[in-house]
């Protein structure tokens, strides 16, 4: 059983961003020379999502605006009150959730043809980190 | 340490469905010999959704009028410019989640007494492709 | 490859509660001995979730407010007709997710700096078990 760690950093231009961080993982994958088993892709933060989905700029415009809508920028969260303003993001990151795993088969992510790995940045222009850990043989 | 992968194949009849693919998972389990570890249960296209909850009739048309007033099914995404019609099943998939681990302990699924897996299918009437990985011992 | 697997029982005084349970996690991991690998953290319950985010409390607050806006507690959900209650709790469920997935790295838990593990009981005042499964070497 072989374990190869690698910590991502982002730091995004805008807010919220989302990124397409499947080469990046693919690189790890690689690095590790691990043929059979998984990775565990998982944001460091709780103002941030991993998910897995399309690499169209349209859907990518519908998941904002529709994740804009479930958890709205705006409101005045309880949790401003400790100074932060950043509540939304935090719900943000429930509702996407904050980590996938991505089967390997064969020296390869054992993705379906349209499955490209996201980062989604919610709350950025700063420096945030990602764990990528590969787990198998 | 071993690993089992195999591949499903669901093609529904109805645009969305429900399918409780736990025996299934069982199956494969079963065919891995595998004693200790963990089942990734993973969808492999991005407009499908793989959960854990009750095989319970009035719940499944509970969750799908809620997944469709959370994500409807209706509104023009700008997905669609692209030719597609299926955006709001990209949205129900990052709502309910792509997949799910199910512990192995002593040779079963380790799932509580009313925990089933569930296929959820959003965008259907094709043949659509899922991953079961069993990894352990 | 090493397994260890515990399994926890909390009984929520009230009908919801947000527990951190990172301790318990931790705790786990240190008996296990196991340096390298993953703790997956896993409700056993339909109606009951697991989530990383903030020990904040004005944050919980405003966790609980938006749950129960995305999936409310009132409406006679068609589950009920089984004589149970607690339709709005498989939701909850749904929207937050069961399980997580956390790394395992020099023998401590790979968390960033605010990721604390949350048990979120949606129908307690009753036992519940959770299972946490640490995987590696």
């Amino acid at each position: 059983m072989k374990f190869f760690t690698e910590y991502m950093t982002y730091n995004t231009k805008n807010h919220r961003e989302y990124i397409n961080i499947t080469l990046d993982v693919d690189n790890v994958l690689k690095k590790s020379g691990i043929k059979e088993g998984m990775v565990l892709v998982s944001a460091m933060h709780i103002t941030a999502g991993v998910y897995v989905n399309d690499a169209e700029s349209g859907l990518i415009k519908d998941i904002e605006e529709w994740i804009q809508k479930i958890a709205p920028e705006g409101p005045d969260y309880y949790h401003h009150r400790t100074g932060e303003v950043n509540g939304d993001a935090h719900l943000k990151n429930l509702l996407i959730g904050h980590q996938v795993i991505v089967p390997v088969t064969g020296g390869r992510l054992d993705l379906g043809p349209w499955q490209q790995i996201y980062y989604a940045e919610f709350d950025g222009q700063r420096r945030k980190r990602l764990i990528i850990k590969v787990m198998g043989e």
